[in-house]
């Protein structure tokens, strides 16, 4: 028989155990779920492991609950600057988007530069202008703001200090989304979609839109979805690290991607986690964090977890 | 005796002999070989490999020839918008700009962002507020004017049509530029610039300033600078591509970026080329387009060429 399995995380950070409230775990822990049997049924009914991680991702950036789409945090301009791509491992195409605004789902505009634009990266008032001609409608400010984000933003404005997505963060509200997916035909894909940090400043690129950094995908080997510091990230080349480890080292998923997060990303102090599955079903989601949001469903087992221990 | 070497290339394409006059030919090599000995008196009398790689750079962003810098084309706007990347192989730090306009030197702004920002990569108006926190001139646009570019882009409006640096062009002028250097202290660095594509839509940004596509540097594998179809760059993550080939993989520089350009690329249909250093001081400069400006110098050789012979 042949096995389907998917994957996905909702952002790494400081999560410890009685950080949040138990109301707003439990908010967490269904919207995970939600998105994670979504993108299973997705594959289980012989759909493609890009139609379930688009899907998966977009019940993601529709949450308020994660630092995507409607959950964005503030830019230092008080905009929602938001990023995204995916990459499907058959053909290895790959799309991406880069600081957009007023978009609902980036990841699917990702989609549309991969299918639609001969390119692979689109970025700012080019990007929008592509959205514009592929009939995207545009959203208020209203629809991304959050009285939480505002008030992060205020504080990050107070202190002048960029915050990123996974530093430490009272509230515990922050995450990069990202999802993995095995279909019936074999086929990997992978999906990352991010509101980057708050009160950024300079048209900082993080790793979610870049190709092999915050997502890759390749049928011989692994798709993967990377959350994190994405400056490390960039530089340790990390979703496409796993698949070379598999590929040129004879490394299993779970090998390559341990020694990816757990000691070539510490190496050069970078912390993080991500989401991976490989052509046989296997998943693996490692994270040198305190915690991940983070799921993931196979032919044998569903998991949900914010903290070390799944549940 | 301890090794330096630098190789650079200032792009790869369907360059076949006889399509330059003569008085061209030569202009191209006496810039690429004035760049090159510019960068191997840095590294020889004891330079670091970034400052070897950023000159060498500047020379070929500073010429009309190339398109980087002065030379950079058209986009559909009618501006001139650049990329440029930078990374160092024992910190592993990199820094890297997108779409700015008016930098005369912007492999010098990635340089600042990897050194000054805090950040990997900065792009569009957010990278051109912090180059003026940084101090730099904006140049007007004619200081970019060539009507050689002028034209090439009136011919591609005429047709619609966006032209890749490495596409068949009947003025013989395209070309990303890039350089690779070891020094004296075993150290490697990358450096990669371009002016994209000519009537480029859309804000597309190609492998130059992608950090694992168009530019990379570990002091444990080897320095790679490409260029070519960036998309292509891209989804093969080839850069990097070449470093894992040699760690996980065990090859040597050669075999690794022989790989990479000629199997590899080509599987999924790219084209270009790359300029590879490593730890010993060997070189490597694939290409599998019919030609690839592009020079080296090391200890004992010190060549320079356009087609598919060394001169």
């Amino acid at each position: 028989m042949k096995s389907v399995a998917v994957a996905l995380h909702g952002g790494a950070g400081t999560l410890r155990r009685g950080f949040l409230p138990k109301a707003e775990e439990e908010k967490y822990i269904l919207t995970l779920s939600e998105a994670r049997d979504t993108a299973f049924y997705i594959v289980e009914s012989g759909g493609s492991a890009l139609d379930a991680v688009i899907e998966c991702v977009k019940i993601l950036e529709d949450s308020p609950l994660f630092n995507a789409g409607k959950g964005s945090v503030f830019t230092a301009n008080g905009t929602h600057e938001m990023d995204a791509s995916i990459m499907e491992g058959k053909s290895r195409n790959a799309g991406a988007v880069s600081m957009v605004t007023g978009i609902r789902n980036p990841v699917q505009l990702a989609r549309d530069v991969m299918e639609k634009s001969g390119h692979v990266i689109l970025a700012g008032e080019g990007a929008m202008e592509f959205a514009r001609s592929q009939g995207y409608e545009f959203l208020p400010p209203s629809y991304f703001y959050n009285e939480l984000r505002y008030n992060q933003w205020q504080k990050a404005r107070e202190s002048d200090v960029v915050q990123l997505d996974h530093s430490i963060n009272p509230e515990g509200k922050f995450g990069t989304v990202g999802a993995v997916a095995l279909d019936l035909n074999g086929n990997l894909a992978a999906a990352t979609s991010t509101g980057g940090m708050t009160n950024k400043k300079f048209g900082r690129i993080g790793d979610s839109p870049i190709i092999g950094a915050g997502t890759y995908a390749n049928n011989n080997t692994c798709a993967v979805s990377c959350t994190g510091s994405g400056e490390y990230f960039i530089r340790g080349v990390v979703a496409y690290d796993v698949s070379a480890a598999m590929e040129f080292g004879g490394l299993s998923l779970a090998e390559a991607s341990e020694l990816v997060i757990n000691k070539r990303l510490i190496k050069i102090e970078g912390d993080g986690g991500l989401v991976a599955v490989d052509a046989n079903g296997n998943v693996s989601l490692p994270f040198n964090t305190e915690g991940m949001y983070r799921a993931y469903r196979t032919s044998s087992e569903s998991k949900v977890a914010i903290y070390e221990d799944w549940i």
